[in-house]
């Protein structure tokens, strides 16, 4: 068949709105009509360049909606019509990874995907030439039509609008994710949240959530003060505006250091004064962000054996056929909010112009609506 | 009264063996006749100048055991003839950090300990002229009587014998309890141990006691390979006959990386093997070596992302009023061992003998019988 899709063709050009060609799903596979797609900086990520492991053309997209078309040999847990939200984090429930409650890291089509192919080591797209296009983080949400392995589907309820729970395939799930999966922040804990866009701002409520009692959100840009308190953030620090150095602001702050932090930012500096800024004897520091290539964070081992904790997360932790399903539910009944933080609406004809929204970090999330 | 101790009246020069005056046991502490002392790295660290915070003149020594013989008004929970084991991790179990289940790390003489002082302020030490000397770690175990705070004596059987259960107050403990406190390792698990010295043989111990299913041990010196097998190391290696790099080649011998990691050497670079040799998605790595002053560990966050976590213990995480007695009757039951690594006895009056042998790493530990 054929659909609609923005192609990167190179890296570092603007994204190629065109027709290409799309093959039925095969055994264990499902084709997927996306509704709608949020644009995550992983995808800029790539698209720029700056992502060493990036490879073109591909069509990029990992956070989407939409229904289930038409189902492969094999396939037994979606049925065409089926609502899906698209997951670059599988759930095979078989691996050695699934198996093990310590990890969310489904491994079982990882080195397929990361050749942007599917499970069979071949793609379903190609250009209307016959000219082979690669697939994205096992999604490309950027197609209108798309084809996924089973595994790699989470069915959610039919009544959950698309244009906003396409935004639980990625950043809601992370931030909510690494509060409750990963941090398992209890309730009544000090939290310190470091860069208040589309990740942190989930972070924060989902400490909300949880019933921490102070929730301190850092941002060099105050214009994200507004729209953080609404999402659950106690203090704000402009780092710009603290005179000497900011771990011991943040210590005194937190009442001798925060129980839990969390780097939003995706800059390694930041990293460290997340972890040096968590309380001696138990502060754990979570790493959200992706640091540049080759950049390496840094501290001395004595923040550690006085008892700080240096942890990462992908994905929020979790398990994205069990995990998401509930996150839409807590989406459609109010536990958790989500249309603030879709600031824009575009047509994929407008695509490139959400990557410069994201730029001038005008946007929150822009979505692409099919 | 007079007591015989092991003075460090500058750093770099040896010990001085002398007559000290040592004023009697204040409101809440308790005078100790110490039996048997163990020379850690702690000390040598501190005698040799190589720590900055380190203060002079003291009386060095942290690792001991002996009789109480008279205690301060107010103390109850120790009396003459007692036998204790000196801790320079207290446990007041009042203090916040007593009383949160994620840490040992008693903070309430923390202060007056890291200057020198009893919690009062004062030094019971002084030299026969008058002038003050200073404990070390509230502890002070290179004098042959000693003024303690009640919150750091762990009251332990008294069948147990001296010159061997002193190697709990310190190294026997680090070792077992970064395994069971810390790490919490699990029956079945793979764990690789950097430096087979006094801290890792106890590791190993620890892992076996637990029941991993392998135990690797790496170290530059040949030489530690038999006592460590002994200790229940199930693969030795040692980097310097592994051609290329480290990480890959321990990921492979514990079939896909170790679910533990212990670093117990002090160095940064290793530091960093042992968190990169960790299992994606779940491994854990405990730095217990103290590394010089200013060095920094460093990694790309994408391990941590990828779901290895770094941690680091002190004391093995041990509360050692509640621990320390416990590990005293594991040994007394044959559940681990000491006899072993306690490889020289010395009197007092050989105590710098005992900081040459390990410098030249003959000795495991060599241990002061008074
Ligand atoms: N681990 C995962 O699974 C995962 C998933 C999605 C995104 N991410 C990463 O999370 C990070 C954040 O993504 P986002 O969409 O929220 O980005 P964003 O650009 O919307 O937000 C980043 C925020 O950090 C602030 N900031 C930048 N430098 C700062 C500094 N030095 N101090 C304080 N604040 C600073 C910016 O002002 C901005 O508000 C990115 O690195 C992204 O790649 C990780
Ligand atoms: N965190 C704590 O509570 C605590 C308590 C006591 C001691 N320590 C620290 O633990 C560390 C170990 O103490 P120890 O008494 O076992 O020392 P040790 O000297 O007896 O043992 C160290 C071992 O490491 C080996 N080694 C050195 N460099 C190595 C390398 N690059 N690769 C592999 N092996 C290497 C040596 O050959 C030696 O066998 C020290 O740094 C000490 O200060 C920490
Ligand atoms: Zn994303
Ligand atoms: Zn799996
Ligand atoms: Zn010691
Ligand atoms: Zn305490």
């Amino acid at each position: 068949m054929r659909t609609r899709a923005a192609v990167a063709f190179e890296a570092g050009k603007p994204l190629e709105v065109t027709e290409v060609e799309l093959a039925g799903p095969k055994a264990g596979e499902v084709l997927v009509e996306i509704k709608a797609t949020g644009l995550c900086h992983t995808d800029e990520f790539t698209r720029s360049g700056a992502d060493p492991e990036g490879l073109f053309p591909a069509i990029l997209g990992h956070e989407g909606a939409g229904v289930v078309v038409e189902v492969g040999e094999g396939v037994k847990s979606v049925k065409p019509g089926d609502h899906v939200i698209p997951l670059y984090t599988p759930e095979c429930r078989e691996c050695e990874y699934c198996l093990n409650p310590k990890t969310n890291l489904c491994q079982a089509i990882r080195s397929t995907q990361g050749q942007g192919l599917m499970p069979d080591g071949t793609s379903r797209f190609k250009t209307l030439d016959g000219d082979p296009i690669l697939h994205y983080m096992g999604c490309s949400t950027f197609s209108n039509y798309t084809v996924l392995p089973e595994i790699a589907v989470a069915k959610i309820r039919p009544d959950a609008p698309f244009d906003k729970v396409c935004y639980i395939g990625c950043g809601v799930t992370t931030g909510i994710g690494a509060v409750i999966n990963t941090a398992k922040a209890e309730p009544g804990c000090r939290a310190v949240v470091f860069g208040l866009g589309g990740i942190g701002l989930n972070v924060l409520q989902g400490l909300r959530l949880i019933g921490a009692d102070q929730i301190v959100g850092v941002d060099l840009n105050p214009a994200k003060r507004e729209m953080a308190e609404r999402f659950g953030m106690t203090d704000f620090v402009n780092p710009a505006e603290v005179e000497g150095d900011l771990v011991p602001y943040l210590v005194n702050l937190t009442k001798g250091g925060a129980d839990y932090t969390f780097d939003c930012t995706g800059n390694v500096n930041v990293m460290r004064t997340a972890l040096e800024c968590c309380h001696k004897g138990w502060g754990e520091s979570i790493i959200i962000g992706v640091a540049p290539s080759g950049a390496e964070i840094s501290t001395r081992p004595f923040q550690l054996v006085t008892g700080r904790v240096w942890r990462g997360t992908a994905f929020g932790g979790a398990r994205g056929r069990t995990d998401v399903p509930k996150i839409v539910d807590w989406y459609m009944n109010g536990k958790i909010e989500i249309d603030p933080m879709i600031t824009h609406t575009l047509t994929l004809d407008e695509i490139n112009h959400g990557f410069d929204l994201m730029h001038e970090g005008k946007s929150i999330r822009s979505v692409v609506v099919y």
